[in-house]
Formats: C-alpha cells, sequence, structure tokens
C-alpha cells in the first residue's frame, strides 16, 4: 500500500481528492503544501495530494511555487471536484448563533448563510477541518466544512451542497518523483514551468512555438521570481501527452528558447476531454514530416 | 475634496495606499472590493482604490473580476507598498498568550511569531483591523497589523516592519470611470483585458501583435469565465501610455482581434522604471512610418 501525503488537515477538500486520486492507499495529513511535497522529494511518502487551482480564486501559488522550486516532481493524475460545502452543528444544538470556516469558505457560502442562518455570527477559522473540530468543542455552534468532515467528527449535518456560485471547482494534482508516466489516452494534459529572462516578446516566442503546432492552452499562469517583481516563471498547461511527436516536437522547440525549462507531467484529464487536433498538426503529419526529411537525407525523395 | 471608496475596514493595508494615493481627500471603507467599485459606479464616491497584486499571492482575483465585469473603470494611478506588518498590543499587557490576525497575514509572520513569541497561540480573524478590535476588546492579547492600524486603535506598538519575506510587495490601483487620462511620462503602465475565445494560438497572437510592437509585457493573467472552466479573460499590463503611436497601433490591433476588449488605463508607474523601447519600435518610428504611406498615398514617394 502506497503511502500519500495531502494538504491536510483531515477532513478538507483535498483529503476528499486524495481519496479519489489514491483510492486504497494510506493517507497522511501535512501541516502545509510545501511539506506535502518535501514529504515526497525525501522519500517519506510515495506520491502527494495538492489544490492546483480553483475556478474562483485563480491558482494556488503555494502548489506553483512548491513544484519549481527544489527537486522536481511530476504530475501523475488529476482531480476535479466541485466546491460544496456541507454545514454541520453539535448533536442536539437547537439554535445556532456562531457558524465558523476558512475566510475563503465563508465568503463562498455568505448569500446561503444570510438566507438560511440569518441570525448568525460567522466566525473566522485557520481551516474547514478547524471549524468542526471547534465545533466539537462547543466553541461555535456550526461549521462550513468539505462533505469529508462529517467522516471524522461526531457532528450532525445541517444542509450538504451548500455553494454561492455553484459551479466552482478545484482541480488537484497527485505528485510523485520522476518515473514511469501515465500511458497516453488521447485525452490528457502536459505541464511545464519555464523560467524566462524579461526580454519583450519572450512569452509570445513560447507560445508561439505551441501555437504553430496547433497545441492548445488549457491554463497559463505568470508568477514573479521572489527575487525580483518584475521577472516572470510562465507555468503553461497544453492538450497532448508527451508521448505524442506533436509535442516531442514542441517541448524539443521550448527546450532550445528556455534555459530553465521543467516538465511537470502528462496525465488524462480529469474531464476527459479529448485534445483538440488542428489541421497538418495530428501526430502521423509528425512522423510523416520526419520520414519525409529522413528520406530527404538519404537520397531518396526530394 | 473627493471622495474616496476603499476596500476597509479602516486600519489595513488597503488604508494606507488609500492615503498614498488620495493624500487629503475624504477615504470612505468599503465591506468588499467589488462594493468599493461599486460605490465608483454608482457615483457615490469619485474613486476606488483596491488591491490588484501581491508579489506572494499573486493577483487579486476580486480585482481582476470586479474591473471587467460592469460598466468600465478605468486605473488612474497606483501605489507599491512593502507589506511589513506592527504587532500590537493593548497598553499595560505583560504577557501575550494569543496573537489574532488575517490568516494570510498569520501565514506570512510564521518565523517571526514563532522566533519572538513562541508562546502564543495564532488566532484567525476576519480581517487584520478586526484582530486589532478583537485586542482592543480584551478578546486577544495581540494582533499583527498594518502599520496604519496604530493610528485608529489605542494599541501599543510591540514591533514594527515584521514579515518573514522582507520584501513581499502589494501594488495597489486607484480606479475612475472613464474621463480624462493622466499625462504619459514616459515611465507608463497600461492595462486592458481581452476575453477570448478558446481557440488554438489566440494568446500567441495577441501577445505577438505586442512583441512585434517591441512593447514589454509587465505582467499576464489568465482568468477562467466563470461560465466555463475552459474559457479565459486575459489581463495584460504592459509598459506605455494611449497616448503614444506605437501603443495607439498596438491596441487597434488587439481590437481587431477581440471583440471583447476593455481598456483598463494608462497610468504612471510607481516603480518609475521608464519603458524599454526596442530599435524601429519607438514613436518617432511609428509617426515617420505613418507619414512615409501617407506620402506614397499621395504619389509624393515610392
Amino acid at each position: 500500500m502506497a503511502r500519500i501525503a495531502y494538504f491536510g488537515p483531515q477532513g478538507t477538500f483535498t483529503e476528499q481528492a486524495a481519496r479519489v486520486l489514491a483510492a486504497g492507499d494510506e493517507l497522511v495529513p501535512a501541516e502545509t503544501i510545501r511539506l506535502a511535497l518535501t514529504a515526497v522529494r525525501h522519500g517519506e511518502a510515495d506520491a502527494a495530494c495538492v489544490p492546483v487551482e480553483n475556478s474562483v480564486e485563480g491558482a494556488v501559488t503555494a502548489t506553483l511555487d512548491g513544484l519549481s522550486d527544489a527537486d522536481p516532481l511530476v504530475a501523475v493524475a488529476e482531480a476535479i471536484l466541485p466546491v460544496h460545502f456541507s454545514v454541520l452543528k453539535r448533536p442536539g444544538t437547537t439554535e445556532i448563533r456562531t457558524v465558523a470556516s476558512h475566510p475563503h469558505a465563508l465568503a463562498q457560502v455568505r448569500d446561503w448563510l444570510e438566507a438560511n442562518l440569518p441570525g448568525a455570527t460567522p466566525v473566522a477559522s485557520s481551516s474547514t477541518a478547524a471549524a468542526a473540530v471547534g465545533v466539537h468543542a462547543g466553541d461555535f455552534d456550526a461549521a462550513v466544512t468539505a462533505p469529508v468532515a462529517v467522516e471524522h467528527y461526531p457532528l450532525e449535518v445541517v444542509a450538504t451542497g451548500v455553494a454561492d456560485v455553484s459551479d466552482a471547482r478545484t482541480r488537484f494534482l497527485l505528485v510523485r518523483k520522476p518515473g514511469e508516466l501515465p500511458e497516453p489516452t488521447g485525452a490528457d494534459r502536459t505541464s511545464i514551468v519555464a523560467a524566462a529572462v524579461n526580454r519583450t516578446g519572450t512569452l509570445a516566442e513560447l507560445l508561439t512555438e505551441l501555437a504553430s503546432r496547433g497545441i492548445n492552452l488549457t491554463r497559463l499562469d505568470a508568477r514573479p521570481t521572489r527575487d525580483n517583481f518584475g521577472e516572470y516563471r510562465f507555468f503553461i498547461d497544453f492538450e497532448g501527452h508527451v508521448a505524442e511527436p506533436r509535442i516531442i516536437d514542441a517541448l524539443a522547440a521550448l527546450r532550445r528558447r528556455c534555459r530553465n525549462l521543467r516538465f511537470l507531467g502528462s496525465h488524462p484529464r480529469a474531464d476527459g476531454i479529448r485534445s483538440t487536433i488542428e489541421p497538418g498538426a495530428d501526430n502521423d503529419s509528425f512522423l510523416d514530416a520526419t520520414a519525409w526529411v529522413d528520406a530527404v537525407r538519404k537520397g531518396d525523395l526530394a
């Protein structure tokens, strides 16, 4: 049984994602995203489960920075979870005067609280799971939590599926040390991070290498490097798998343009969306083109 | 005296930025970023002061979304503040057992707290200013706050300049309804937001329009639209001012490529960094080129 570190504590959305991505494995909470990644780097865990982007809040910067610093790690799987909260109370509580949760969670259920618990005072806690602990301890009357929290704490469900924006989603990654990659499926995502000098047109050049090969972006985040407010690392996700000739060709081109290019993984997309293939940019076209040049070199064709 | 809405409450970093950007004006706290922007849109305030990016946390998504939805607003000035906290206590407190602040602030001073107040329990509050209110009310012993908080609450300074990452910075904007623009200074920033269809190469094409005119990006954020996890709005900041011929030429090109392009302002950079001008892409080159084409059309040159 593999040992999977996840960004804890127990009872959060990341634990829920880890259950999807590593069903049956041993799940070990880590206090921060950085510590979950470090556990894999130090061999204390076989893989780590961490959030990478949220449709409302944007990129999870601690994950992006954690993947680009220190020893390389690669994503081998992803899960996308809807951000639907549960509201939990102590059994027997009749009047709810205080509702605790992480400030981000409280912000995402404000309309629901106003409509359903108008008399309750929202209280900030350090995590959704800490709010559940506080309710169990008698500090607050109710907690806004991930659905999985009710399995860890002896609390009663007031409501499930609570969310002001009903289609908010978070994407999570399962990351390992570099090694065997998942097989290509035709519905894959490849991730890289490129550190670029602050020169006019650098990013346009990198993206044109992908676009000219018919490769569709799925995400782009520019993160300032710690040292310089004006210098950036570009986190780029695109359709396809590093086993495909069109992706191999693009990665080699990016490698020529970037001194600091890191491969962050190729894995199946959780949403199952198959890659868009532009005319002339399918894998057979790349193989045919290479074969043609080989034949020209040998004098067989012209 | 103008009336300036800012993302409150009183005593936060945004109030501090508003004092820099609107010295002498009436400053009115708003409960959320969205409400600060709405106050300007409804004519209840002349301008709003909101955070837009942080060197550690990344983009402030509520500001980006708030500027691209609803009626247009434009940034007319910016301020960059170091994220240095103050630690405040009630006068006379001898032992500090609890330290309250917003979870983001606590995360940014964790090493400092461990070194200087190792026995104190960190407690999450809804804002840095709410922590100061809680200390004043006797709920906690100390608060981690923006430096300006001590001017609003009768508390005593334990320490100033507190920050684990000493060069963390936040950039703030002063936004108004569209109208007269600030004069170009040679060290300006222009901001736009472009909604793009999910088609291979769209972003590469937009950035190439800027790069081919020698225009240097200073920031790029891709935000998913609310409706579709795969569709994006691109928030692009670049060097230059809409009054310059090279910027006019680029914006017209972007307008041709995007049905939904919104101008978010041209204003002096707080860091005073002058625009990089590539050879052949200075304003005189653009004017000369236009004059040459005019002359060709008239039959004066060929």
